[in-house]
C-alpha cells in the first residue's frame, strides 16, 4: 500500500424527501444562488422543492448550464455573484452542474484570470465559496469530492481541476428524483461510475488489499445494478444503491494508497471537446482499447479483476484477459452504449485532431506508470475504431 | 437502504515516516497537550518522533492513561488544560489514549458535571477542543470516528459517548509503530475490528449493497490478516492493511444506511467493568453465544454471512449457521482468544452482576431490533459460560 493523505469532509444527506432539510445546511443569512441546467430540473419538480425549502431566504437562480460545463457561462455566474452579492452556491443537477458550481467558487475568489484555475489544474486555488450540491443524476461523485472538468468551446479545451478547497460542504442524495431520468444518461451514469472505478483499480498491484476489495464490490454492483436500474426505473432500492455505489466510485477512498491511471479519462475528454460526445460512452470507447494495449503492464490486475468481478479463471492469461476485456465490452454494449469510435462519426482525421490535442494540454504522460505517450493513445485509438 | 447522514472530517495521514508531517497539522500558535498511556509510546521511540516533530512549540505531556480510561485520570488532563491554557490535544496512543483525548475534549469546554456527558451518551457536548492522534495500535478506529467509551472505576461503569464535535481533526498511522506490539493486543485488535464490522452487518436485509460487499471485504480481510500479522509482525504490507482495515471498520461509512446491533458490546462492556476483562475478548465470549440465541431474527444475514465470507453454502440453514458460529468461533480461538466466560473467572454470581449492570446503565432494549433485554442477556451469557 502506498502512503496516502486523505479526508474528505463532504456531508451527505440520503434518503427520500431530504432535499426539505436543506434549510438546516445553509447559514440564515446566506445570499443563495442556485445554479441549474436545463429545463429537466424545472420539470421534474426538484427546483420546486429546493424553493420550498429555501422559502423566505434571499436567492437567486442561475439556470443554463450545459452538459460538459462552460467556460463562458461559469464566468457569467461569476460576475452574477459579484453583482447579487451572494456568499453561498447550491449545485442542484448533475455532475455538470456541480462541476461549474465548483469552478464559479473557485473563480469568484480568485484574482486573477480565471483560465488559469484550469490551466494549473487547480494549485493556483487558496481558497472558495462554501457551496452545497441537491445531486439529480448519480455518475460523476462530483458531490462527494473536490475535482471539476471544465470545457472552453472556443479552445476546444476540455480541462479538469481539484482543489482541497472545491469539496460541498453537503449534498442532498435523494433516490426519488432520479425516477424520471432518461434511459440514456442513467445507463451513462453507469458506465461513467465504472470506469471511475477502473481508473483507480486496474493499474498494477499494491498489496491494498481493502482499497481491491471495496472496488471489486463497486463493479460487482454496478454490473448488477445497470440493467436492474435501466428495467425498473421506479425501485427505489435499485437506484438508492445506484447513487450511493456512483458516489463511493469516485470520492477518494478507494484511491486512497494506490496507483490510478485516467488515461481513459484524458484520452475521453478530448474526444468529447472534438463533438460532444457523451462523457461516458468516450469512456466506453477508450476503456476496451486502452485495455487490450496494456495487457502488459497491467497483466496482474487484469486477471485479478476478471477473476474477482467476472469469475473469469479459466484458460491462459491472454485467454483470460481477452474474456475479461469481451466483457467490459459486453457490459457497456448491454447498456446500449455503443464502444467504436465510428459509432460517434470519429474517423482517422479525427484520431489526428485528439492526438494533437493531448500533446497542446501536456497530456503526453498518461497512466499509471505516466508512460503512455500522444503515440500511444493514437495506437489505442486506431484499434478503437 | 434506511435513509442515513454522513460526514467523516477526519484527515488520515497513513505511510512510513508521517510522523515528522505532525507540526504542518498544528496551529503554530498552539499550546500542545500531548497524551499517552504507559510506558511504550517512550520505550519504542513514537513518543520520541511526536516531540521531534513539533520541536520549538509549546508542549506539555500527560502520560498514564490506563487501558479502559478512566473517568478521573481523564478530569486530572481537564485540570491541566486549564492549568496551562492548552488550545490543542494530541493522543499518542491506541484507542483508550484516543477515547480519553475525546473525553477530555469534551469535558474542557463543558460548564456543568462531566459525568452528564457520558449519562447523556454525548448528547449535551456541544463544543470541545481540536485535538489529533497518533496511533499505535490498529483496532477501535476511534482515530476516524467521534465515539469513546469511559469507565468510571467507583460506579463500576463503562459508557459510551459521541458526538460531532470529537472527530480527531486529523489521526497519523504509520504502520512501522506496530512492528513492536505484543501479540495479545494485535490479536485483541483484530478481534475487536471483526466485532465492530459484524455490529454493523449482521442484523438484517435493507438491500444495502454496497455496504454488505464493504463489509464483507473487511471480515474476509481480516480473516486474513489476523494470522499473518501474528506471524510476521515486521512485514509493513500486513500491517499497513490491518492498520487500514481496523480504521475503516468503524469510522461510520458501512454504518450509514443501515440496522445497527451494538449489544455484544454493550454486554461486552459489563464484564470489563466487572473484572478488567480486555475489551476484544469480552466480545469473542459474547458474539458466538449472542448469534447462536439470536439465529431466528438474524437468519438472513447469518447464512448471507457463512456464505460470503466463510464460503458455507451447504446443508440446511441451521447446519449452515451451526458451521458459521463455529467458525467464527473458532477465528477468535486460533487468535489466542479463548472464547468462554470461565476462561475469565466469570461465574453465575458474576453473570447476575453484569444483568444488574445492565439494568442501572438503561441497557434494556439491545439490538438492532432493541428487543434484547436484560434477561435475554442472562440467557446469552449463561450459554457462554
Amino acid at each position: 500500500m502506498n502512503r496516502f493523505t486523505f479526508q474528505n469532509p463532504t456531508k451527505i444527506l440520503f434518503g427520500k424527501g431530504r432535499i426539505a432539510d436543506l434549510g438546516d445546511q445553509i447559514p440564515a443569512d446566506a445570499k443563495v444562488m442556485i445554479l441549474y441546467g436545463g429545463g429537466s430540473a424545472e420539470r421534474t419538480g426538484v427546483l420546486g422543492q429546493v424553493r420550498d425549502a429555501l422559502a423566505g431566504r434571499t436567492v437567486v437562480e442561475f439556470g443554463g448550464i450545459e452538459p460538459n460545463p462552460r467556460f463562458a457561462t461559469a464566468l457569467k455566474a461569476v460576475d452574477l455573484v459579484a453583482e447579487k452579492g451572494i456568499t453561498f452556491l447550491l449545485a442542484v443537477g448533475g455532475g455538470s452542474v456541480i462541476d461549474a458550481t465548483k469552478f464559479v467558487a473557485a473563480a469568484a475568489k480568485f484574482d486573477g484570470d480565471a483560465w488559469d484555475i484550469l490551466k494549473s489544474h487547480g494549485s493556483v486555488v487558496t481558497q472558495a465559496m462554501p457551496f452545497g450540491s441537491v445531486l439529480t443524476l448519480p455518475a460523476t461523485a462530483s458531490e462527494m469530492n473536490s475535482g471539476s472538468v471544465i470545457t472552453h468551446a472556443e479552445k476546444g479545451a476540455k480541462l479538469p481541476f481539484m482543489s482541497p478547497y472545491t469539496y460541498p460542504v453537503f449534498s442532498v442524495l435523494d433516490p426519488e428524483v432520479t425516477y424520471t431520468l432518461p434511459k440514456r444518461q442513467i445507463a451513462n451514469g453507469v458506465a461513467d461510475a465504472f470506469v471511475h472505478v477502473i481508473e483507480q483499480y486496474l493499474t498494477y498491484p499494491t498489496g491494498a488489499r481493502v482499497q481491491d476489495g471495496f472496488a471489486e464490490t463497486l463493479l460487482r454492483t454496478l454490473i448488477e445494478l445497470g440493467p436492474e436500474a435501466l428495467e425498473k426505473p421506479e425501485d427505489y432500492d435499485i437506484r438508492a444503491n445506484l447513487m450511493w455505489t456512483a458516489t463511493l466510485a469516485l470520492n477518494g477512498l478507494i484511491g486512497a494508497g494506490v496507483p490510478q491511471d485516467w488515461a481513459s479519462h484524458m484520452i475521453g475528454h478530448e474526444i468529447t471537446a472534438l463533438n460532444d460526445t457523451d462523457h461516458a460512452r468516450t469512456l466506453a470507447v477508450v476503456l476496451p482499447s486502452l485495455l487490450n494495449d496494456q495487457r502488459g503492464p497491467k497483466r496482474e490486475k487484469l486477471l485479478q479483476y476478471g477473476k474477482n468481478v467476472w469469475n473469469i479463471d479459466e484458460g491462459t492469461d491472454d485467454e483470460r484477459i481477452d474474456k475479461t476485456i469481451a466483457a467490459t465490452r459486453g457490459f457497456f454494449e448491454d447498456l446500449g452504449i455503443k464502444t467504436r469510435l465510428r459509432d460517434y462519426n470519429v474517423d482517422a482525421a479525427g484520431i489526428n485532431h485528439i492526438v494533437t490535442a493531448l500533446e497542446e494540454h501536456g497530456m503526453t504522460a498518461l497512466g499509471e506508470h505516466r508512460a503512455i505517450t500522444p503515440n500511444d493513445a493514437r495506437r489505442i485509438l486506431e484499434a478503437a475504431l
